[in-house]
């Protein structure tokens, strides 16, 4: 079974229980955006948390084995044109060199990992209108010399 | 005076007075993130604001009129390549469709806002290897239909 | 069903019942314009108006469920190469910066939401042949600092 | 002169003087939008009008020469990045199709000049916040059938 | 019926029958350019002319039908392979800008329609080997100003 | 001299003089397309057509040697963004496997050259508005098998 | 019947039969190379080839109408990645300015025809590694101005 | 000295002294193609060749020693638009797999190299046109496994 | 059999045997890497090697014959997405220009050749975080001249 | 000082002192390919390290805090050119699925680090050619959930 195909039993089988993805997640014991992103491919699973999902959403054993195979991470376009991701594109190509200097001024010269990271998607009630508010938390990586 | 000019004299003069960002910005009396932006040449700062920066770090009129300017934002590599901006586009491609469904689940069909948005940038000590916390924060907007 | 189907099953029905989107804008209670691009798959529609749709085209509630569903709002081409699309692109092209002026000069730094935004579109009889007449009416968003 | 130096006088004189492009405009007795769009380069003046012009903005004769020269229409960037401007972009790849569905629907097959066009910029006041209105008004032009 | 299948039927009619475009199109009383971009899907045909090439090749109603709808224009390969439509964009590389020239001193500021345009191909017999003609007409589109 | 630098103070000669190049072209006794292509760049000239071109617009024996020397032909803008050519580029995606197919139907498998070729543009009065004709003539280069 | 069906029908009759291309080529009278190239797709047959190469492999007649059926000429990749064609690409890059100065120097302003053109491979031995030789023959076409 | 201004000496001193690149190359002894193709700036030459050239053209040590540099080979355009340097890049696109299959079945699984190579150009005189010969020679490498 | 169903028989028969690839390479008698790049269809393997691998496997003949044919190696992202394999980009991207100098340094001016070449992966166990180690061997090959 | 202007000041003093860059890092006491990157740009030395650096190559200390400067790691081509950077890039499209393939079987999910990493070069003598040995060593960084 593939990624592909996973993905759908998934998506198909939470909207038949009229579940969500807090209603799993919290269910399984992990952060919903972790869970989202295995769901859709493009993170792996842990057996136990695999089958807890497949036992919630009465999904065959087959799921949750592509639930722990590793994955290709692969996106197709270059430039995202959907306008909630394609922002997300932007705030990279406004903030990147600001995040940079701010970074290397805290930390030195380094990177944050997109590996030992975790993102938190947040709803900050607000009388103005809601706000969206995502959290990423890496490791700061320094450069090694040799 | 360019804002690439503009850019030139307030890092000069920052490291010659031996300054970092976020010394400048609490003078300022603004977020060192968003000021970091605006000395790039990615956002424009208020007349006072603008003034007050240049006090601080002794530069013209000129710099201060530059730092008004409103920014034709424009970066040149359509996928960075610098390790520590291309893992904030990789997080991006990695979780973009994952923050698009858990923000479509809390707040329905649209978008969080890239303009009426703020971006903070923090250090969190781990014994592990201290972490780089990226908080974003935008207004959800909604599609309007009509 | 996918949004790709769902369109299928709304231009044939549509075509096989001589409708034409004003007609069934009409009944809806839309605007044309939103109507077809809901009915193309780029935007979604609240239940009460996507069962109406069905209702009028005698559709399954499969398709009023899929008009409902948030959509990956995705286009192929870069540049597109239909002429008719192709010259919107022009346009954007040859006056981009032109507009990008008059706005800041009407309303300071800031943009054009393309979310809290509306699009008409209208005919002008002319002796020396119809015009065509886009309107776009959206959100000033100011950008904020903080 | 080439009209990178046009447009640099010109935006330099504008400045000096502290007029906007609506007071020049009126003077000179066209839109905002053309004169700015041909002081930016993408078009050319007559001559009565690039001399007026130029008269209002104490400019020498070589200026009026270049704005009459017939531009070569150049944008760099395939995709726009800055955010008002791609919004436009992003309005064209959303409605693209839509658009032609309902220009085809009220004129049959051809498309809507970029050439015999004009285009407006009004700001609408709303409680809610500014609106900016953009109108495009082009000429239909069916295809040719031989 | 798409457009694809409509050339595919098209195509495999006319080898049946053994005609050539140029036969055909007498028939139907068009040129054989224009009669061949439709049938390839990139032109419609009024009612009539699509009912006549149907009769002609003895194809169904649905063929007609498929005829008559407004192309969506697209292409694939940004610069095309085949040496033959190759040579086609070399010769607009090599003489665009010269066109350009000739074009605005005997017309003025403005382009040749691409829509009010119609093209031929001959062939002129030539000893020292034959020629082939290619004769584009389309409308000069004078820029307008407001 | 390059012949950039060549290409400017042709361009520049012309203009002082109030020359055309149609006019130019009859003096040396030429089409104005090929004279005009040279001029720009795109094509080199015989030693004695190069020095009646200098000798006309009173240019040093430079730039007649520029005129000489066999051109690197490069265009920078993959899909060009000018209205005036990119039509021509438009032309050739909507019509490309039209002209293959009629090349194919008259002559057989080949090309038409671009290099033994000629290119005239013309003027056709109309009373609906003058119309371009570029008439593009090319040996038919038939495929050679060994 | 497509090409690319063609192709795999030919393939796998050759492979069954046990024979290679210069086996082939020999009894059809051809070269192997141009007889490959025409296997692949990417060149047509004459009628008595095509035949003859359908008779050796014992394929239908609709093999032989394929060959003869004048070719889309298309490749896929702007760059190729397999590295046997890859190092063919290379020396364009790293020789191609160098063949242009040396066919201009034997020859003046003209280019080699890719369509007048026969291509031959041989196997050099040589005790230090046995040697590829490909010989590319195309006739001279020198530009012709007007 | 960079090889750019080294190259631009070497074109220079040619033209003055009235050489070519055949007579060059003898005395030198070497082939015209490698000669050119390192004054061109894309291969190093040795010391004593280096230094012959440089004699030859009365050209200072600095030359000499810009010639003897290892180049970084670049090429900035993905497809050449020169004619003659197209129809190379043609030849690799129609005959790239064709030349796969040849090479594969004289010599096995493995490439040409483009390092131990050489390339020669010739002409071919022909009545009814000469014809440029190219002629490459590669040591064939054999993939190795392990 | 294509290239692509073998690499599917191989991975899902090594699954259901619960073997990995180190231990299959071993019976096989080679190195893990160049076992797994045949088995992922980039490489090809000898009769004797790719029937021991059907052997291990307990896959019919047909797969060993697509193992031994000569692949196409052709991948399909210019720039890979998934981010251990973009690493290795990046690595290539930061320390090209440096492994350049150091080979020229070392071994005068040439490449390493990518077809004799061997790579292998192992795992240096550290308290500190285990350390992948990639080696690279391929053959100098110096830049012939001629 | 920027990193360009830097990396000249160090190519030149390197070259009139003639010395290599092993002897270099020698006396720094660092390894030679790191050395090498950060002289290039591509990283950045700690105070003593680069003010060793200057005192071998007697330059000023404007270029001992320009090693120190953190760098923005840029490379401008996609697909690097250069044969010796390209037959990298070829290695990683070859092998890369197979490189993917082997780390997670060693190791699990995860990646090698890019930053955390050294590489080393080394010739190794063979008598049918010498070899050049790239060894690559950068820590295993497991995904996290969370």
């Amino acid at each position: 079974m593939t990624k592909i195909d996973m993905s759908e039993e998934i998506l198909s089988a939470k909207k038949n229980l009229g579940l969500n993805w807090e209603e799993i997640a919290k269910k399984v014991g992990m952060s919903p955006v972790f869970l989202t992103s295995a769901a859709l491919g493009m993170n792996s699973l842990k057996k136990d948390d695999a089958e807890k999902l497949c036992e919630i959403l009465s999904l065959p054993s087959e799921v949750a084995l592509a639930l722990q195979a590793f994955p290709y991470k692969k996106w197709d376009q270059t430039i995202p044109t959907d306008p909630l991701v394609y922002r997300l594109y932007e705030v990279v190509g406004v903030y990147g060199e600001t995040i940079k200097e701010i970074v290397h001024e805290k930390f030195g010269d380094g990177i944050m990992s997109a590996i030992d990271f975790s993102l938190d998607i947040d709803k900050e009630e607000d009388p103005k209108g809601d706000r969206v508010v995502i959290t990423m938390n890496g490791k700061f990586l320094p450069y090694k010399s040799w």
